[in-house]
């Protein structure tokens, strides 16, 4: 039954329109994530919760199974005017007040009385904020994973492929560029597994009532019904589950703006040695028309960019009052929202970088070449030095594969 | 002529829709500065940057004057499918290149090698990112100068409104309301006083072509016909000006959030010794119809909670590379447009919080029963001890006058 | 052996000197942490990893056991001018250069071969990072668990002690002082849970060498002799473990924030139901005798504001160039010394708080009385309404001793 | 008189020892920056404050002049032990109640209740970091400026030095490498005329008392004494002036960022146009003799990658509550004392490093050639298209003149 309910609200959900910006959506907010974390997808996510709750109560009794199955009804999101909500929210800081008041309305007399039984609102915008990530790192990791599976097989393709190793910017000593790959592979898969884990253990519903001394009976039900952890107590000031949710999600935000900043070193004109692909019209320029500007790479680090600042945001808003804040709590809606969407963005761009970049084998060589005019004689034979950049790349693949 | 481009454009440019989140814009994106710093106002912005470079390219004898007459009159934004530009912008990482194409294709062939003459994307962007910043200025200053008056008039109104002083949030020596407004009006006002100057002297054109390196007449004309300061060099890559934008709404966000904490902390029920007034229906509850809750104090620092994060992004966006940025000048857009909105509604709530209090003298009395109880004799007679208060009042409303 | 290099370096190590602010180190470095990571610790701890290096190229019979040995004996901290070092830093902007000409010096010509073998600066600085942390993180997990242990005492003591729950700083509904604690306790003990983890598995070795490229036989035995984490691939631009470090302090700095900061609001004269406790003379004011100010809650919060921008610093050092950055990799140092030093102050300073925490019932039943007054018939019998309560402290009572 | 007092005490402040990193702080703490940001200068600095304050009382006639003198007497910093009063702070939450104190102690117990007179810790806690910035900006301006003209010196010399100018990272046009400089000097000159009018205007005395309603006549005397600006009202809870100053800090940090990261891709091998200079040992390397590492970029960017995150700190902590803030204040020390020490180290490695940089012109042509086979005409005779830059490099240094 929770399963149902779960996917029809998604279908119910579709199709969305995009949350923020349309101008420059197109780096900020690509892929399906946008669409998980666009205002529609919360209000989705607070009537999926408010659905919960009502199935939570009639199996706990005290709610009428027909009442719970109205509420369930009535909580189909093309129902509402989500811009009537987020007007009347002013007077309350929450568009729960004039969401239950519309659900209330909308099942009538009778049943209104059971519509937000025993809950407050935080408890429908925390849990529906745990709802959208969960449902925003399905693509967001489908993303990430793609990325790996990429660096994997540039990895795998050029075990032998030798390039100039570079620290400080400055020409080092051989390595290979399928070492490189592996390193950036290691790097998403390292975020990844930490962010899988946070989705899949410490998203957890929130169901505490107005001060988070409810009984923990209803809030497993909901847990059960939505797909979410069930917390040992109420989270309300207690916004661990967020700042790790920030954390995992700002460390593979850094991993994809290293390999992005990578890609545009290696791209640069005098290095060379990679191209972004992707078909002939990319990377124009307004004014140049000779240049192919590495468009992917800086989308994604377009998107990075903004990351550790809104980590920051959510690390400081943690210092809530009592049993709810004045303030922090509420800067998190908007917070959350932009992270999901910029992070699922630059994996999405990232996955499309590194899905069509091309190696330029050649380009290394010369570099190489350049390198032992330095005076390093390993850069003469670059091949005879890569036993070791063998070794780790089998090991970054290894571990890939597990 | 100028004032005319100018205020043809703004005509044209309403009614925006607003921005950005419309579930949660009621706390975000309150007032008018989120129109201001909606995507139709930046599509607006570049519109009417393209529109002033087809004239100062006339003056400069580069363009002929029908022709710069038909780019202007082709430069109307209902004539551009945002979403769909946005959607164009994917391929080059700007919404400029299409926006280019379509400007060419709606004004024909004869004319369209005359637009967007010796730009680059980042001549329109950056300029129009000023634009936007100058325009949303005028509604967040205006905001914030009567959020300064309605200070000034409560220090006025409580000169001799004793209260407790408090530090660390203990009973100290008795002081006035009126000195707690005053204090509050000084930082409005410094604040303001510094974001003004910014808007009016550092908001400037970019014409500097491809590399930044176009003679800078052009620039001048520009300047001119958009009201902007003319800068002695392009600055595409030497971001100070968005820095000094960001430091001056940040710091403004600060003192509202200061105000808005005090706000929370007075009416607190043991404490009680303002209110927020508003209406009847103002601040309540979904779960407790008792409470009457700080809604304008919160939603302040549900706003300002999120500003030092974004200040952080465009000061560490300020590494850019050579003539143009791969990846941190991207990242800025999205981040300004957040900034000014989140800082403009801020300043909306801050005004009408501040329009509304109410100031309970009694409950102040009471308070300083108590600090009179711990052994503060100065707390028995307070108004004995204003002469220090009234002075510097009469500094901060002097000040304020000037 | 491992165990042996690591005791007799850890002796070898006291007494240090306190690492930073000795003006301010009182607020901001409390607590052994501040000796873990202090210049003091990182320079034992480069000497830890060159002397673990020279025994593991031994054992790879790449060094001359009886050279090892020299190494070992020479990588004694009082042998090395720790100033001179930092000085000598400026021209290669890492003081492991001037380290291992030192060291070279120190084990005579025919040794002076096998220092440092195979390794590159950013090999020892690196795993001396790591090394740091862990040792830092002993008693900062300490004292973070003697602060849980503090909380579920109040927790268990306080089941019935009625108290107004408060959202928005506005009195709710009864709740009990026992659960409020439980909330903490759960807090603590999940960022504690997450930090302990990282410590335990995501500290790794770094023996890359020049170019990441040196197989991984040698980092697998300087793994087990320092007791650190053997990573799959060198990570010398790959930062995911200095993140993950990060976010999980940052994580636990925001549970023991939102702990003081109750403090301070439930210690406000005008609530008045908790005080610091912790002797006569703690908490005096230079100009008000009357006061009994929060000092350990001050100083909880003195240290934790500073740590979300921190955090937001390492996340955005990730993007790191090529094999070593130039730049973004040398900011780690500092930073990562902060971050320790204040976070694991915070944490001395929470347990202190909570360990001498004083509860004052007969004002949490007064505030009651104020909210029954406000038309709350519960609170005039809230302890017939602490069920929930009740059985949510028991869960985090059981959740905690797991 | 007041000079007198002021030189008296800096004479008295040598010398100092360094204030922390001893290990890194040849990155993080170059040049005389770090000194007046050290421990010892905040001592040095309380002390003065405490002696000016002695003085202006005794103009008020409050204080006997003798009693005055006395006390100016015992405020020299060699006769207190620092550590000690770091140590004794805990109990506190602040150096200023110990110092007065010890203070009293040393004056004998005539003298001893004139000291410290109507004020409280945070006033002369406030006025020494006012002082602190004050003194620390004197040589961080320096360095500043001295790397202004240095940077003007290479865009003079470098009018007609043909360059491809890079946007994305990709050659794009020819420019010379006397505009860039010329930007990097227009940077610079912008960052120091807000940061120099910012340490002229803005860095007030704060002398408020107990709370914040002490009359004004005293605090003008010490702004006298101190050289520090009087403002209109005591900003004990209005933090904007600390805002200000931290803004200005992060734009001057962030200009010398993008002239170091412009520094460390010109000088990559394979671009090759600059070099820095400073000595043949300078940027050695401890695996690579070949290597000739940007030393001071790396350094510049090591320092500045930190500024953003100090920067966020202080701007959340604006939020101060009532008359003194619980937390947010006491995190502003530390914080303001490493900013100060991050950006003048940066501005002494920018200095260094501008003044020695070297041009390489035939990589320059080389580059551009390059450029010319990717078919851009204009490449092959550069020279012929530098009239532009030209035109900008002379208002640059006109400007700059001015």
């Amino acid at each position: 039954m929770a399963t149902d309910l779960i996917s029809v609200s998604r279908d119910r959900a579709r199709p969305f329109s995009s949350r923020s910006d349309r101008l420059f959506g197109a780096l900020y907010a690509r892929g399906e994530v946008a669409l998980q974390a666009s205002d529609e997808a919360w209000l989705e996510a607070m009537l999926d919760v408010e659905a919960a709750l009502a199935r939570a109560c009639a199996l706990e009794q005290c709610v009428p199974a027909a009442a719970a199955e109205a509420i369930v009804a009535a909580c189909a999101s093309d129902r509402f005017d989500l811009e009537l909500l987020g007007a009347e929210a002013a007077a309350s800081a929450t568009p729960v007040v004039p969401l239950v008041a519309a659900l209330r309305e909308l099942v009538g007399e009778d049943v209104a009385g059971y519509v937000h039984l025993g809950a407050t609102s935080q408890d429908i915008l925390d849990t529906a904020a745990m709802l959208v990530a969960k449902r925003s790192l399905a693509p967001l990791l489908d993303d990430a994973r793609a990325a790996a599976e990429a660096a994997a097989a540039l990895a795998s393709a050029n075990r032998d492929t030798a390039m100039a190793g570079r620290t400080l910017l400055q020409l080092a000593l051989p390595t290979s560029f399928g070492l490189r790959a592996a390193g950036w592979l290691a790097g998403i898969d390292e975020a990844v597994t930490r962010l899988a884990e946070v989705g899949d253990t410490r998203l957890a519903v929130q169901m505490g009532g107005p001060v988070g001394a409810r009984p923990p009976a209803v809030a497993a039900h909901v847990a059960v019904e939505l797909g979410l952890a069930e917390p040992t107590l109420p989270w309300q000031a207690i916004r661990v589950r967020v700042a790790e949710l920030a954390g995992a999600l700002g460390a593979l935000a850094g991993v994809l703006a290293k390999i992005a900043r990578d890609v545009t070193l290696l791209s640069a004109d005098e290095v060379g040695e990679v191209r972004e692909g992707g078909g002939a019209d990319r990377g124009g320029s307004s004014a140049m028309s000779h240049k192919r500007n590495p468009v992917g790479a800086v989308s994604v680090l377009a998107c990075t960019t903004r990351v550790p600042g809104l980590v920051a945001t959510l690390l400081t808003a943690m210092v809530q009052e009592h049993e709810r804040a004045a303030g922090t709590w509420q800067s998190e809606w908007g917070t959350i929202a932009e992270l999901l969407s910029l992070v699922g963005s630059a994996a999405a761009w990232a996955r499309e970088l590194l899905e069509n970049l091309e190696v330029v084998p050649d380009r290394m060589l010369e570099n190489l070449a350049r390198l032992a005019s330095n005076g390093v004689a390993e850069a003469s034979e670059p091949r005879a030095h890569l036993d070791g950049a063998h070794l780790l790349i089998d090991r970054a693949l290894a571990a890939h594969r597990r």
